[in-house]
């Protein structure tokens, strides 16, 4: 399978830095092939404006009416090559405010165009989406009745809102909880569950 | 009443510009204060990273750890100050796939510190939050048993996770849903509207 894993974190030797790279190794070892973008480290371009589309009416700047000219700058281009090429979408986060870090935001809004994502295309459709995120707060917090379902409300605008919009195959996330307070053990342990989630999602080919 | 307005839309000639246009009149005659920031023309940086904390250990980039040192840039202080000036936030923005845009969101990550808005202090706490926005499907499509209900499944993440979770008083939000597909008698209805929406959260001194 063609993996593409998007890591939004502002530290490449954090846990999601870790977990990007046991993604890799896990895909790489089983035959896979994996493209990677690092948003922060990469310097992506995260806001969706009109320096994007100058020959775009400059009077009066409508983002979707400029995205569906399908007159994109390069880098979007070539995400949408890379998007194209994807079986799987992997995102690697930590759970800032109930969210995203800004730039994983920023890409969808960038990225996720009209007339690609959705409306008269939905190049997205039947992709798998993954996630893979740690959090501050323990997992127990993030079930049904205390706080919230990560993916039903915490989410909601991701899982929802975006993949299913897009039409995509989303699968349940991995979530780890409480990331800055495991012990060594309760680590490992949470990089062993994550190796055989990946191997789950992406068999040996 | 002193009132601080973040707008986040890449086009200040758009209707989410006019509306922030319509709230300064309606405050302004209503004799309350109002500050403003325009998120995408100022050119805020909305990305949290490194490059704010340039005293902080360089080896590994910890963002809860960096901010704890209460040690900031200018552009976040200079926003701490406004907040602090502030009884009322009010954000004006399109809903983006079911969320803020990027840049909203950034300024989130960059802005409500720990040590500011969480953990050790609370100066967002009693502060009124209020949201206008605009969406491309018709309001009738965000009521609860059809897609969500926008407080509790689609903005979840900003009235919950945010919001609630810094101790505002959060108030219901004003949504103008199709908001490209208004007539012009419509538009001018949800623009009355607004403007009663805003003299009965902040009346006359």
């Amino acid at each position: 399978m063609n993996v593409y894993l998007i890591l939004a974190h502002p530290e490449i030797k954090s846990f999601n830095g870790e977990l990007k790279e046991v993604a890799i190794a896990t895909l790489t070892a089983a035959g896979h092939e994996v493209k990677s973008l690092d948003l922060f480290q990469s310097g992506f371009k995260t806001t969706a404006d009109s320096a994007d589309f100058p020959d775009f009416d400059t009077d009066f700047f409508d983002l979707q009416a400029a995205q569906a000219t399908l007159n994109y700058p390069a880098d979007i281009t070539a995400e949408h090559e890379k998007l194209l090429w994807a079986d799987v979408l992997l995102f690697q986060f930590p759970i800032w405010w109930e969210s995203m870090p800004a730039p994983l935001k920023g890409y969808i809004d960038r990225v996720f165009t009209v007339g690609f994502a959705y409306n008269g295309r939905k190049a997205l459709a039947g992709k798998k989406a993954v996630v893979c995120c740690t959090a501050g707060a323990p997992n127990s917090v993030w079930t049904k009745g205390n706080r919230g379902d990560l993916v039903d409300e915490i989410l909601h605008h991701l899982f929802h809102g975006t993949f299913d919009f897009c039409e995509m195959e989303v699968l349940p996330p991995y979530l780890i909880g409480a990331a800055k307070r495991l012990s060594a053990a309760e680590k490992a342990a949470a990089i062993e569950g994550y190796i055989k989630f990946i191997q789950n999602i992406c068999p040996v080919d």
